[in-house]
């Protein structure tokens, strides 16, 4: 374990030093109940491997953290039958991450939650009034993944 | 295609029917930018089948959807180089989904930036107070899982 394993409090759940009610583990991933929930049965599903966040798992890895996603998920609706999930992942502190270990959130829903509305945004979104700019975004994202704009 | 399709704005998308500015698509999924963006470059991942959530999909279907999102987020982060990054999927009305093909939200973040804060939840999350009630949940997963409970 090195320095920043140390001191990353997932990698010390995965580890095994630090508590977590970890509910599903295998050779990859690991999911557990975060401290802090945000309605009952929240979990995080987080990769073995310490990586910052997502973008900085390469794709296979990324790939095995969705599969354990979606078994996780399917195992949180069967056991808690929920109206709605949400699986969220934040990258950066400006997008809400607070523990700097890759972490995918499953939060299963029900109405009058502590979760609430997750959209429209609070900021209010974003008013797309600049429609030369949206194109021209498009079409360098296009040309980024090698594909035509369609429209 | 049936009458469900039909009804679909995202199904029109896939089918080219229904406008919108895509930016990737392949066998299996499109992306595009939605109508009512909560930032500069926010961008919706679909599967080109119409599923009325990501819990319909079948494995397959849902990890390419996923390898998806990696993609285009990928091209988001080298064309924006935004200072951080929500990856959001909703399923079902309480969880604050609109419309019912599954989408993947991909929502490149900037300080101040009009999404604002997804955490804490809006709902003020929840008080978990019921350890027992909690290490039943956890039991009850794991045992949906066939892992044992490590805590």
């Amino acid at each position: 374990m090195d320095a920043r394993e140390q001191a990353c409090v997932f990698c010390e759940i995965v580890a095994g030093t630090g508590r977590a009610r970890v509910v599903y583990e295998d050779a990859h991933t690991l999911a557990f109940f975060p401290l802090a929930p945000a309605t009952r049965g929240h979990t995080l599903v987080v990769p073995r491997a310490h990586s910052a966040d997502l973008w900085a798992m390469d794709e296979a890895d990324a790939q095995r953290l969705f599969q354990t996603v979606m078994v996780v998920g399917r195992a949180l609706r069967a056991v808690l039958e929920p109206d709605g999930m949400n699986v969220i992942n934040s990258a950066g502190a400006v997008a809400s991450q607070s523990v700097l270990h890759t972490h995918v959130h499953l939060v299963p829903r029900r109405p009058g939650d502590a979760m609430g509305h997750i959209w429209p945004p609070k900021g209010g979104g974003f008013r797309d009034e600049d429609d030369a700019a949206t194109a021209t975004l498009a079409d360098r994202l296009s040309a980024a993944l090698r594909v035509p704009t369609r429209d």
